[in-house]
């Protein structure tokens, strides 16, 4: 950590600092220059508040140099965390899909996709019936009752299931599903986050609208540190400027976020640009970038969807991406949907 | 609301589409237009599903003219929204200073910083004893102990107490609380935006650090319609590219709310910026666009603040910006403080 | 073009803003609603001003509906535009790639990197002369020396030369540049785009680091409405609040601006991310979702570069990178730098 | 300046850097820290180029600690500069005020426009000759016919006139301007700039839509080190994800400019918002937190305006506006348009 002190420090605040910080057991360098003086610390900082630092007189800026996540990053941990779901493994360089509605419906809907995605080749259900939508006045998920359904589908198909939880108090219910979806809205819900870190359970960690990848990796320390160490990423697009799509997908995160991270990156194209033709594009570029998993939005009939028509595919038109995806796989040698 | 066809829309699905509207009892009236055709849709349409009609095959967008807001419309209840805490009022043109560190750390703490702002003028106590932290490995609030504390400095103070809820669960030890602190990071939490709907406190709701104000007002709009019309927004400034100032605070936004909604808004120019020398004039903004009231952060020690201590003023500082802030009151004619 | 009315317009207004439109020699189509009114415009509404009707005290809204580019909109001209440089072809789906070093610094450091890139297959050769630079203190290019070598490189090479151009006064000095790229500061300097419009070269036009794909559009609307139909974008990375990479690749862009335009994209990895283990992913990224063109900076010894040295490949690591796009484009069926 | 090393970092690699920093003039101070290493750099680090480091293969990251802004840097130069202009002084602590019309369109319009805002106490009079517009089909201004259209109206009523350049080669036209401004979407127009450094002549410097505070006071730089010392920064507000305003006015960039240089600040609140409601409050916020002027569209029919009537006041609420503002003035001690 490196202190960079105001050009008004006097060396009197400088070395009553210096002693308040090696009473913290850690060694102080001071370096003084032309203009501006430093002190470099070395020892072990990550329990120091930076906050504290500022409110000296003395300190004009404080730097940190090591990463303040750890038992998410890649320097602690340098080998792929694998996370086996039924007979799915997701980060072991296989490249597995979860695809099913945006909301349960009903059964016919839900079974009906189900089927239709597995044919295609998904590895993975998903379907919320717990849906944070923007108004309280718009459909908010068949709840309870969409959990139900779901394991229905998981007995007919086989197909793990993926699902979103909205609130810690709804935990019991999930007992069933295979990976618990935390949404981008609760991406900082830490208390939420603080109670699967207590779970056994792979947790779908999604990518909060306007949160930084070094946030979203201090969303996983959260649930690691209480002990669960199944986390998976998931690139959702971000909130920019632009307009034309309805998130931007920051395609560099996929990349970096393998690089900084020994954890599995899993891509949402249908909400990264909420464009139906762009969901092929981006599933490719998730491919070609290192993603160990896509999810992606069908319904068997989206003209009737009650959330999110307008960016789920159609079964025929998942098919004819499943296609692509595959074929790209098998360029790439990268296993689609392995099963152990 | 107005559904613009695509170009290659055949008469047969725009009569198709059209049916189904009039069946969901809504007018239609199209317009056949040189190139592009569009349909005008006259009724109450806050229940259509804009993802539904975007999945139509015809449909290039969908453009809704009413505000999606009702409860905390101005259009819908046009006169300002009192909000009566202890002997303050909220919301009638006066204007309320909240004041107090970012966490409750200790009695004394606690104590001597309450016993400062209510001698400055401030008209209600601020301190956080659940605190949103990004790391798992910062200090995290007193959380219990932190409550009963902050009681205890309202009984000793007389002034009315402000905290931060992070979980529905902990609902119950916020009995003694006068007004219930939503985060930023949990403005879209809307499984607790619910729960707080349902009970009868005042609630303090932050903009969330990449939230619209439409979806402000929508987060809103979920405690209302939960029965508690007691909603006081609050701009703590938002995400963006400056990387000068922890937040750009959105100015517009407190003239904006007032225009749109009959609730208070508050500022908190303390998170708004991050930086103690802004938070003079950015008070002081606040009060010439409108804001109802302030929430200052003060420690009574913010070089051992355990956290925010960049952001938190010296009693001796938030005294001389309460004077600066009393005596604008006075040239606006806005009551300061005024008790009921 | 739709125009949404006040609740409070009377018929009075109403009438005289029809009134006003009709004699604009368009038809207009009054629908009243429950709770508001519209107007549908039929007919040619290019050249309506959007902030004239907005000073009409009974307008509350106007909606466009025709997007507002023209020449360069692919309903307009559904081919793609191909655009012939040397031997090579931008935009008939094979892919090209321009590469070379950040500025051209001596004949030396030209050469050198001219020729390994060629080797290693570049089908181009880029090189800053003009360098547009955040500080009056850095390197600002070796301008006119810098243009002189440039064309020795290709005389040399055979490879056609990219260089920005920073000012209209200069465009005599580009006499022997193959195309002329406007930088991302640049992309709304109407003064420059409307001179390059009068020309008859290609230019290489880079989204402005805040510019929605729209007005990317009309910039190339400007160069195109000159005379010069010639325009390939570049997407660069837009600015977000993400600060891990200097910018933020925005890859929904190239699929959409192919889908909007027939125009040819091409990519700037190194700029996007700032991050040289992204360019290679980032570079597959763009091929997999149809860019045209690829410009990546090399330099053959980065150590000394004298301008973004850490963005910039050596060459062994550009060789490698070009083996990957030359795999992916046999796998694609896309000719790698076909020539002509 | 601060060079982090990374943990892979060999002896001769570090030695190696430490050399060839100190035959560049520079003291070093190696620190070995536990678990990563940093160099301390004393002397004048301006011209050492960041992303040579970069580039180095030992170096993690870099860290300036000196503002790269000099000849702006109230550091280097404490006292405010006061520019004068006509009668009017800019940054002595007096409001200035500058307002006319978005463009001048007629000399009907321009005059009576003129003749309101003077009698309303406008110091200065705006409008556009030359305008930037993203749609090459939309008005262009009056170019060369508009500026002396401004002359005449400048013999008329006396007030200064302030009009907006585009290309350096139009410069010999802006003899009679008192004001030359530079517009958001040429801040980073470098040769403009530079061409601008050379004159005698203020120049009001309008913030690019993503462009940082810092990057606002190198653009300042650019025109400063060509020997003009003559800058007022302008606020106008940035581009964010917000789409109810029409961009984001950063109300802390006032006093933030206020307190990191000597030059002074106008706020031009018409742009900042986009909406007429807005540009009292915002005029105030201004005004409270320290800007020097303000710079306000007014048009004397904005129902007829060629552009931006949507934004622009009509005299008889500007005359509102002003009062307030001048009231605000007298309170705070300011004096209003001060005439020397």
């Amino acid at each position: 950590m490196i202190i960079i002190l105001k050009n008004s420090a006097t060396k009197d605040e400088i070395a009553k600092l210096e002693d308040g910080l090696k009473a913290a057991g850690l060694n102080t360098n001071l370096i003084v220059g032309a203009q501006q003086s430093i002190i470099g610390l070395i020892g072990d900082t990550s329990r120091i508040d930076l906050d504290g630092l500022y409110a000296q007189e003395c300190v004009e800026s404080v730097t940190r140099i090591q990463e303040p996540f750890k038992k998410s990053n890649r320097k602690m941990h340098p080998a792929n965390t694998l996370i086996t779901v039924g007979n799915c493994v997701i980060g072991d360089g296989s490249l597995n899909v979860i695809a099913g509605p945006c909301s349960v419906e009903s059964e016919e809907q839900l079974f009906e996709t189900a089927r239709a995605v597995k044919s295609a080749g998904a590895t993975m259900l998903r379907g919320g019936a717990f849906k944070p939508r923007t108004s309280p006045y718009a459909f908010q998920g068949l709840e309870k009752e969409g959990l139900r359904l779901l394991s229905a589908a998981k007995k007919e198909t086989g197909l793990p299931i993926v699902t979103e939880i909205m609130a810690a108090a709804d935990l019991d219910l999930f007992e069933d599903v295979d990976i618990i979806q935390v949404g981008a809205r609760n991406m900082q819900n830490f208390d939420l986050l603080k109670v699967l870190g207590t779970i056994n359970k792979p947790i779908l960690l999604k990518r909060g609208l306007s949160a930084t990848i070094e946030e979203l990796l201090m969303s996983a320390e959260y649930i690691m540190s209480g002990g669960n160490n199944e986390v998976i990423f998931c690139e959702r697009g971000i909130r920019t400027f632009e307009t034309m799509t309805r998130n931007t997908m920051d395609v560099s995160a996929i990349p970096l976020l393998k690089q900084k991270s020994h954890l599995p990156v899993c891509v949402d194209p249908s909400h990264a640009a909420g464009i139906i033709s762009l969901i092929e594009p981006l599933s490719l570029a998730a491919v070609v970038t290192g993603a160990d998993a896509l999810e992606i939005e069908v319904h068997c009939n989206p003209k009737k969807a009650l959330s999110d028509g307008g960016q789920q595919l159609r079964p025929d038109n998942f098919e004819k991406v499943m296609e692509k995806i595959k074929t790209m796989c098998g360029f790439l040698n990268k296993d689609f949907g392995r099963q152990i």
